[in-house]
């Protein structure tokens, strides 16, 4: 079966996402649930679309991937499904898909307007337990999209920051704190490819900065800052054995300039 | 297969958990096991009710719900399985299962007392891995609840505060702080029903006050107040954006007023 | 299928543990994962190594135990199987799995050094990702470790210090600190079955001292000092309701001594 995936801000132990849970197993007992993360800070959309970019990806086909991180909850935004690549979305329509749907068009998007695949009564605080996931158990069985909404034409998209590049250098933004205190940010190995890494080139973040791009940081000593490719194919600082973030005060939307000069 | 559900005290992350998963499993391989939460206050009996009462229904018929807030653990307490409505319980018999059982009387209740379906040695610290979850994994293989224990007449309650009802208001209690920091009180949708929803609405707790009872809190601005009923059905007080428990510095068993004067 | 377990420093709610099973269940879509913990402290190694000495051998025989605090991620530390008893194990070979080697002399070790068998590219950072995932998920498909190997001779150790024992008592030291803050230390119940426990028996740890060994806290009023076997049948220090390691500022690593005098 598809695995169903959970990513929330709920905080980590919160018995809401046991309520999920349970609903998609009474409607689909041998569903599959992976929970990708439900430490999203609280309201965050941007940090769950950046989650949702560098996990969802490396699921099976097919995998059902819930987001709920929704301030807008018992307003009027719509709850939507998504087909991105070869993998199935449902969650709020907030801009949490819109870094997937920057990076591969969606093939099918749908408004979920279907109340006879819900859970009744509807809460008018958590449709994560009482439409999408129903919906994703649904899905998980078999049954097409379709029925389930009426396709829209786009998803919400948020104001990202575009990178700058320039023959000096590129600025970029932090777009992620990770569980490491780490400072992911959206350059990438690939434009990073297009310039000399050298001992003229200077990472600067916030009151941090640093010489170099490094391999990794696993040779250096506690304590050190180090500029590298991180896991997701991007530019990251992270500080040895310790916190960057926390250490130097940075947030994601920080600005990071990769100088030459 | 029935899943088999866990909530405990013992910490979110805490390798205890996995001890009493290995020994699950390695008495059925293909048991199904879904974490509820570990991250009931520590011995907080009472949170840990609230949590079953509000997640154990949501799952499958026939599920086995395992509950290990034990601080009598190694005293002579009992551990007891219970059947409440189409749900099966192992808990100790310390009030864990009293809102469940108020709510539906249980239908089977049993003293587990038979040593010949336990983990040996037997710890005296960690019954959860040595007695609950050998016996939830048995459970899970078909074994019938009376093999493994010897029935009770009645299981051990709480004395939990009753909601007060009057022409003029109503008295309840929070019973529950949520993940996010919401009041979860025992003040019931159906309680609420009967009396009129207008302007004249006051809902006080502690030093928290707010007018009028609103459908949902995504249409409010960060830092408002809001007086709503829940996803459990109960009404609950939030700071939109915020911890309500921490900013009014309000506690379990904190009382609520909603008045109409 | 056999389980796969995850055993990591990346934190409580980190999406790097979903990282690791999107690979996992993207190679084999039936794999049975379970979460260890993933609250190992940030590159503690020690504290890795006990927690799979306590929990691994509770999971069914051939289970796969994956152990990813790895602050040489990058160099040329070697990653390794080991089949230690009846489990197997895939991890870095920087003395994560030294205690259950030094109790079970692994039958099988391997260099875990065939690319084919890795997700391309290869992090520098990610190796749990990139080459531990995809090495388990092969295991749990019947994949012979041989295949994906070179033998080695011997694993790195750590030099744990060893329990003394003399006719006046035991010196020991606490091996871990869990999670309620009890602290857990390397001396057995098999240790202390060859002196007396008695109303002389005295237990001392930083500034931390106490009288007898006691069979359960279950018993003891909340903010009691207790010594007592724990359910890993080793001595371990608790606080009733609390937590002895922060009370007393006491970290692994610390002495403990038992005397009869």
């Amino acid at each position: 079966v598809s695995p169903i995936t959970l990513t929330t801000d709920f905080g980590v132990g919160s018995h809401y996402v046991a309520a999920m849970k349970g609903v998609i197993l009474s409607l689909h007992p041998a569903a599959a649930i992976v929970d990708v993360t439900h430490a999203v800070p609280a309201q965050d959309v941007r940090h769950g679309a950046v989650i949702l970019e560098d996990v969802a990806p490396l699921f099976p086909a097919d995998s059902i991937h819930v987001a709920v991180v929704d301030p807008g909850v018992g307003t009027d935004r719509a709850i939507v499904y998504a087909r991105i690549g070869r993998q199935n979305f449902v969650a709020p329509d907030n801009g949490l898909l819109s870094r997937l749907a920057r990076r591969t068009p969606p093939s099918k998007m749908l408004r979920l307007d279907r109340p006879e695949y819900w859970r009744h009564p509807v809460s008018s605080t958590f449709h994560g337990r009482d439409i999408m996931a129903p919906v994703a158990a649904r899905l998980s069985l078999g049954a097409p999209p379709e029925a389930m909404g009426t396709p829209v034409g786009r998803l919400v998209d948020l104001a990202w920051p575009e990178v700058q590049l320039s023959p000096r250098g590129i600025v970029g933004s932090v777009i992620l704190v990770d569980s490491f205190g780490n400072l992911i940010t959206d350059i990438t190995a690939e434009m990073l490819s297009n310039y000399p890494c050298n001992e003229r080139t200077r990472i600067a973040c916030g009151s941090l900065e640093t010489p170099g791009i490094r391999r990794t940081y696993g040779d250096l000593a506690p304590g050190a800052l180090a500029a590298l490719v991180g896991s997701s194919g991007r530019l990251e600082l992270a500080l040895v054995g310790g916190n960057a973030a926390v250490r130097f005060g940075i947030k994601a939307g920080t600005p990071v300039a990769v100088r030459w000069d």
